[in-house]
């Protein structure tokens, strides 16, 4: 049956791992479109890969299958879940890799990692609804306790795309781990403290100042010891460093021609100050 | 409808960025097939992208959509077009990443970067169509300033792949930016001083020196401070340093079992000699 | 028509030339799923792909045809062939590239290099059939001698994932190639000493103990200096290193929530003593 389903991972593009994964899926649904969005989060980094697939889930058809398996905890007592968003169904261990993707939903920010209450921490339009995953009737037999996403995860996403109905992989749940996302903070004076929460392959700081936060584009913003004036377009705008809301709807400063994480020697988490 | 669709970019493989384009294309055509070139150039490296593009486009099926964005001037006026060639489509801003593809068509060397005549500059059974895209009918929505490759080149390559006529994209045009690449010098004794263009991933060296540029098998090839007696077959016919014509015809130089890149510490641009 | 082609090859992610293999592919089937294994075992290094494809062919449908490309002979008087098992089809160098593959069903261990009898070496439920490939028919016109991956194992295999039979190819040979691959000694005391065989990409050590050899969870495992005690089941049962049975049935040891290749600077072929 036709159906797009995604991977995103730790695991990397030096093992067999992420095709062990496609080729359980293509003996199931040999119709599927595969996609990778990406193998290349550091181990483990639940956040980094909650960032790439929040930021990028949101292009597909509604109707796509997202796999997403950075699994620290892979055979404990965690729980694996499939959740059926407005942006498609996500495949994952409930370990908080959807933060990003259902962040803009939360009535106030999560301010410890923990499970939220579907109904009470998401406005309403999200329509977010969650099973558990424990029927093993969709698993390969013999599941390995350590490589859920080849024995667990990829053959559940692939029964679902033949057309397998939700409540049959497990019960319902109620609740959703969430992460902590670091929020910026707004002075008495105005000015606003974000944070780098992602460095991209051009050396782009990505920030969690959003675009609604900005109410002027002759603002300063101060990174490092630097301070870029106003709000460019285009990378072509300025000579040098520049800020610029990004194609993520995040404020983000690049170097024209080069890499800003390089020049500034930024890392994930440094403060970015805005001030108008 | 059934097309393929191939990808090149320096977006590399630890974002969400060529996952977004895919997600793009796949909402507009669920039929493609998308096939990645490389997304690994160095960032902003057109000359590299370019490179890679014209030696790969050929070995695919001459309807193939090609999207190539390596893309400095994102944003600003240059301009984004569909090329139609013999080997198949392209999408690319218009800034010389289709030099090597066209290089063999030209009537004489482009000499500096810029826009050359398409009427002019090439011989006539290039049957070369170029047509500037305009028409935001097919774009995304709000199209961003910093990320046209998922915002128009993708909807556009996947409303083409759908049987869009290339007309309704925008107007034709006279004219394609080409970059002046480097060409090989012939000396009245005969000999002729060539550039490394690019190193591969096992540090095998291309050089801009052709099949038909070498006259005899029982040539001298001058490289660093090494002599290459003769022109080889297989990596198989020396111990050592070999030189042979490569898989797409270009001079190359390699190390049996080891990167003679490594060895002779060379790089993109450095001369090679080559006498009878 | 509809099939699955998965590529494994030393050629990286940074050129064209596993693009150029897809390219020929589509040009003869326009219907078929690719699916990358990996192209990134250092260049040359049979081995390291003869354990990835070892370990993940088997996951995907018996049906399947599996390219695997790392080809230092290329060129020269090498085989090609086509390898039919239960696992798929495999179109490879003869170069001991499907040694991991068939090691399960050799009735004694290799312990040199070179061609083994089929009839001989295997069990007959392997059911291995071999055609060397020969006939130029299917083969690109004026294939090169560098780049039978595009030229040769790509035609080839496109061809026989439209039905085109067996023996069309080329004759049936009776020998295969396989790599002598380092057993564990046991010894008189009970003692088995094994080796690291592959390192993945979160630093977990593979070794080639495998699961049949262990008869006790409460063994001893000393790796570098270190001794850990008993089997665990998942990554969290330690808080530091630890050993267990990997998704592929090899004794594993990782070290929780970091690399165990780092801690231990360990390497390929390093030893592994396993005591009761």
């Amino acid at each position: 049956m036709r159906s797009v389903i995604t991977l995103t991972s730790d695991f990397g593009l030096c093992d067999g791992y992420v095709a062990s994964m496609k080729g359980v899926i293509l003996g199931i649904n040999p119709e599927v479109t595969l996609v990778d969005i990406c193998h290349n989060t550091s181990p483990q980094n639940i956040n980094q890969a909650s960032f790439i697939i929040g930021t990028t889930a949101r292009y597909f058809p509604p109707d796509t299958i997202h796999i997403v398996v950075v699994d620290p905890g892979v055979g404990t007592k965690r729980s694996a879940i499939i959740a059926k968003t407005p942006f498609g169904y996500f495949i994952t261990p409930d370990n908080g890799s959807l933060s990003y993707l259902l962040q803009p939903y939360l009535v106030k920010p999560v301010t410890s990692i923990g499970p939220v209450s579907i109904i009470e921490a998401f406005t309403p339009d999200l329509n977010l609804e969650v099973v558990r995953i424990t029927n093993p009737r969709f698993w390969r037999t013999n599941a390995s306790a350590t490589f859920h996403g080849r024995d667990i995860f990829a053959p559940v996403a692939a029964a679902l795309s033949m057309g397998e109905r939700l409540e049959n992989f497990g019960e319902r749940v109620n609740t959703i781990e969430m992460l902590p996302l670091p929020q910026p903070n707004r002075y008495s004076d105005g000015a606003l403290i974000g944070n780098i929460i992602h460095i991209d392959n051009f050396g782009n700081l990505i920030t969690n100042i959003q675009s609604g936060d900005i109410h002027s584009n002759k603002c300063l913003i101060r990174v490092a010891s630097e301070i870029i004036k106003g709000l460019s377009r285009t990378y072509a705008d300025s000579g040098g460093l520049l800020a610029y809301i990004g194609s993520n709807g995040y404020l983000e400063i690049a170097l024209r021609g080069g890499s800003a994480c390089s020049l500034l020697n930024a890392k994930i988490g440094d403060e970015v100050k805005l001030t108008v």
